[in-house]
């Protein structure tokens, strides 16, 4: 459905301007402009009351008057007459509005009032509006044309498409790849975005076969799960760019200043992107190089690279970072060695790089090109290319164009030249579809991405597991139980684990001293006596934990000064099994409104404290990403049992991670959990300490 | 000395080319070409025994008969007549040579051979040689404009010097400044650098006042020592940009292959730069965008940045990448916000990031940046400017340009723009000298260099610390004595430590058993005892090591197991005081040919075991170098009492990575040292395990 209804947003059969001006200076006049001067295939029809015309195109009084069909009306007119326009456009039967006017919910309440008021009339009318406080869309396919947009760069034809709310952002990457000479496809930057949103909008570029890759830069997500469905079901057919800026603290409140929106610490928006298989940058001239070479190229089949240069230099800075990348060097074949042994130079370099020296011609570069397209140890070709005046450098971009044409594995070309001095040259390589830079990092990195969107089509696709042994009418119980406590109580939480399968020492309650001697007799000696109260958060800064105590007078002996020590008259004790030893790990959650939760897993003690050496997941866990959250954190080889030590039972801790996760899906109103230690041993993996907020 | 040398070079009054041809695509052709294009204001000389003009210049037969001075001859000409011509050049008072032409070191040692023939014959005259194996120079200089070099970028003056082996890089460097319409001042890539090096032209662009900033690219470092030194002197002066490429094993590789030198993994010269106060890049392109705000900008006096905007997103991206360069952004003052407040429209977001809005004009702009400047919250100004068709834009250009050349605080500009069709506000812009850069990334990459070298020029001096209690003599008494090991006994070992004030247990030696019984009884209870042979290196994988013996037997017992275990004509024993308790902390140095020692620090175990944690430095290791080593391991609040525990004594570390810098700068025959661990406590850090590999 959200195909068709974005089809003739895309390719609109006409379009009105409301508010059409006169004034050179006026973005109803500079829409018109921007629609001619594309080459706009529809109609363009300007709405003005007092004129005759715009820019020598018949202007009507009203949207009404029009003669022909409108699929776009831009408003370009002050907010509070917006309302009333879209009922015009609705009996019209207009089917997409672009509101260019700034001037609702982006300025506060009273703005917002006139965007309800004029969503509620575009409903009626089932007119999707975009924007309002937008630039508008491009669409450069030649048998449209439409420049529905009050920018300023005017791009050939070709596979990017662009789609982000912020329209300087979206400007500065489409102008990115105009000073490249790289042409892009679908051009969408939507503002407020209060109906047609950024999601729909990427299942649409997913659908539409001439865009080869869709790049977006967001500052947050207005609809996290909306996004990541639309981005994981993109991403498994062409390769989504993101960039998320507004990583900082203070990048977040330069973000909230110019959205309206809080300012605030934004890790869910990371790991959608991962989640969803997005190429993820965080530098927008990397995600400008990258959507160059994805534009252009096939996908890599592996992350092996072989190298040709005409210069050293700028190859070993090439292999720095493609290494740094993930990518490998292999040797060239035997075969490729004794091929190009014959045809090079005899000075020439036959290793990976291939050097054919400054000297080397176009049959040298050809016969390279040839050998390591052919060669079965590659998978990707980076070649460099300087333009030194006493070869002749259009032969050698005619080869490199020729072979890239043949898309046999994907290509990147570092070329290093004065554009103006060869511009023939460059011609030709643009021309051939060879994905240029000038820089021999930047040639690097695009190989890079492409390399890791291999491999996250490559990767495992993981499920969430289900669990027959877990009880979720018992965890419900608890929760029910203890509504309206922000805090749940030991027995409160360990019911709860228990319930899910998660391994936890044998543990009574008891209402006092007596009872926590006839409670740890009955569990068996050593036992840990915790002190359970609502006003008891912090248990062992308030004296509130003894552990390892091997009789029934160490028990009694804790529980009175548990008892003089904390004055609290709902004070219950918690007697668990002492459980000694086993690598301290942690595992916790979170709730991410609007998300889910998030996951939290790494190493106890200095680990977590001083190291910060946790990694994060979003709910639901799989398999396949649980495993990658135990190997994923720094200090992993410790459970692999480094120096000496015995290893932990990762299967253990992955099934943990994938428990909790479950846990915590079921029962949304959990705000956090921690598992704090859990404690991993060679067999098995036990919380001992826990802790649940709703 | 040096610069009078190199003066001629760079400012040569005629300039002859040796192997001049009248062939298009031959070297010998195109370097006259380009003197005359680039307008060479001094004699230009062809010299080719056939031809009677070159390019219309009237050409000689020999050097010899070259009738004015010749400063600087250029050799195109196979690399056996080079020696010949050389002589030539002695006897016509040439004072530089610069052999373009390859076939010497690089090629083996036949080429090598030819190069040292040549290089007698030159010092014989006292001429210097530029190259061979290499492009030449460039001096801009409107009084020279010597373009003594056949590569291809013509660039205007400027004030950013480039120098580097790598003709390749240094001509993508050059290219990347033309590409942004930025000048140069000197360009200087010499190739195989037999003769006039790297540290000899750094220091002479460190004395040319024309030159702003520095920049080179090295793949390693021929003469560390000279470059150090050269460098640290250049950085007190001047800016000095770096970048070292083939950092990782396979560009190392790379590098090789096309140097002739050494794959190796290279640690030293990123020290080096440290040490050397240069402003280290790993991108290219950050290294050219730095070098042109280094090029027109002051220095800020600290890390304060005010921002201007016309659009939000660009300045969230901008504020990330300060805020991850170490810059803050601090509010408005109170004054500055009263006064926007009057003067910008009332939808725009006074705060900082200032944003005047897509309609801001130019004295929206102004208003800002007087601000700003005046503003004494502020080092440092970075203006994004987007240009809408709605507002006067040369207008922002000219008040944006007229602040600028006032150079009260360093400003960068993030331009967004289509050059074509603003090119006349791109034009008011350079011309004002206001770095501009197309990406908010790079511009504010670029003020965060230039904050990097206000941190620089404000380090802690530092001092190599003498110790009036360390004993030379008696240090090198072991040395002496052990001439011919290539391991140090355990008593050498503790002899040499004790010698520099390195705390180390009691400890004696003895012969066997009993002697070692004997030992135990005069250090007292409980005591260490290791094995000690030539055979034995790893001595706890061996069993050699037995701690916290309580008594006469526990000692003998030991040793009896060793004995049996061991077995070694040389075996005795080592006898050591038992330290219980502190952090374990490592120190290691290893000899670092033509560069000193490398000086490593870290904690013991897992820390260096699994994370890596650990710190490098160079001898002679400063005060405060000492200092940052130990604040600069990842888990250093750990030393400082993490989690409870009791803070470490880091004035006794930091003594300690001194004391070991000057016993390893003494003596350089230590090719390895280890303490390892050190075990520091409240009060005092104590060596208890050690071993000197010479």
């Amino acid at each position: 459905m959200s195909k068709n209804m974005l089809e003739t947003l895309f390719n609109p059969k006409g379009v009105a301007v409301i508010g059409a001006s006169g004034k050179e200076l006026h973005i109803g006049n500079r829409v018109i402009k921007n629609l001619v001067d594309f080459g706009y295939q529809g109609g363009i029809y300007p709405i003005n009351p007092k004129a005759d015309e715009i820019r020598g195109i018949k202007a009507y009084q009203s949207i009404l008057d029009v003669p022909g069909q409108v699929d776009v009306a831009h408003m370009v007119i002050p907010a509070r007459f917006v309302p009333m326009a879209v009922e015009d456009c609705g009996k019209k039967g207009v089917k997409h509005i672009i509101i260019n006017s700034g001037g609702f919910s982006e300025t506060g309440p009273e703005g917002a009032e006139i965007e309800k008021a004029f969503m509620e009339k575009a409903r009626a009318y089932g007119i999707r509006v975009f924007g309002p406080n937008c630039q508008g869309i491009i669409n450069t396919d030649p048998a449209v044309k439409a420049y529905c947009n009050f920018t300023f760069t005017f791009p050939e034809a070709g596979h990017i498409s662009i789609v982000a709310l912020s329209g300087g952002v979206a400007e500065v990457i489409h102008q990115g790849f105009s000073a490249m000479d790289v042409g892009t496809r679908i051009y969408a930057s939507n503002g407020n975005a209060c109906d047609v949103s950024i999601p729909e909008i990427i299942r649409y570029l997913a659908d539409d076969d001439g865009t080869r890759v869709i790049v977006t830069y967001v500052e947050g997500l207005k609809d996290p799960m909306g996004f990541f469905e639309a981005a994981r079901q993109a991403t498994s057919r062409k390769p989504v760019l993101a960039m998320k800026a507004g990583r900082t603290m203070e990048g977040a409140k330069a973000a909230a200043s110019h959205t309206g929106g809080l300012a605030r610490e934004d890790m869910a928006t990371d790991l959608i992107f991962k989640k969803a298989g997005i190429v993820d940058f965080r530098d927008e001239g990397h995600l400008i190089n990258a959507a160059v070479a994805f534009g252009s190229q096939p996908v890599p089949r592996g992350n092996r690279v072989g190298i040709i240069t005409n210069t050293g230099g700028p190859a070993v800075i090439a292999t720095d970072i493609l290494v740094d990348a993930g990518l490998t060097l292999p040797p060239l074949s035997e075969s490729t060695r004794a091929l190009l042994a014959k045809k090079l130079y005899p000075e020439a370099s036959i290793s990976n790089p291939v050097d054919v020296l400054a000297t080397g011609t176009a049959d040298h570069y050809l016969a390279c090109l040839e050998a390591l397209m052919a060669d079965d140890s590659f998978d990707c070709i980076l070649v460099h290319f300087v333009t030194p005046f006493f070869v002749d450098t259009k032969r050698i971009a005619e080869a490199i164009a020729r072979i890239n044409q043949q898309q046999l594995k994907p290509m990147v070309c570092n070329l290093m030249t004065d554009r103006r001095q060869w511009a023939e040259t460059v011609t030709i390589l643009k021309t051939g579809g060879v994905p240029c830079f000038a820089l021999p990092s930047d040639a690097a990195r695009a190989l890079g991405a492409l390399v890791r969107y291999r491999n996250i089509l490559d990767r495992e696709p993981g499920r969430v597991r289900s669990y027959a042994d877990v009880d979720t009418d018992a965890a419900r119980a608890v929760f029910d139980r203890s509504d309206g406590q922000t805090m749940l109580t030991s027995d409160q939480v360990y019911e709860i684990l228990e319930a899910y399968g998660i391994d936890v020492p044998e543990w009574r309650m008891a209402a006092d001293m007596d009872g926590a001697v006839a409670a740890a007799d009955a569990i068996g000696y050593p036992v840990v006596l915790k002190a359970d109260a609502a006003s008891v958060v912090h248990k062992s800064d308030m004296g509130g934990v003894a552990v390892n105590l091997t009789d029934a007078d160490a028990v009694k002996k804790a529980a009175r000064k548990m008892t003089e020590r904390i004055d609290a008259p709902d004070l219950r004790f918690f007697v668990q099994q002492f459980v000694p030893g086993g690598r301290e790990v942690i595992l916790g959650s979170k709730a991410e409104p609007g998300v889910g939760h998030l996951i939290m897993f790494g190493l106890g003690g200095i680990f977590v404290d001083v190291l910060k050496d946790v990694v994060f997941n979003l709910t639901p866990v799989t398999d396949a990403e649980a495993r990658e959250m135990v190997g994923g954190i720094q200090a992993s080889a410790l459970l692999d049992g480094a120096r000496g030590e015995k290893p932990v039972d990762k299967t253990a801790l992955i099934d943990l991670i994938q428990r909790l996760s479950k846990l915590v899906t079921d029962f949304p109103q959990i705000k956090e959990l921690d598992l704090n230690p859990v404690l991993a041993f060679e067999k098995g993996a036990v919380a001992v300490d826990a802790r649940i907020a709703r």
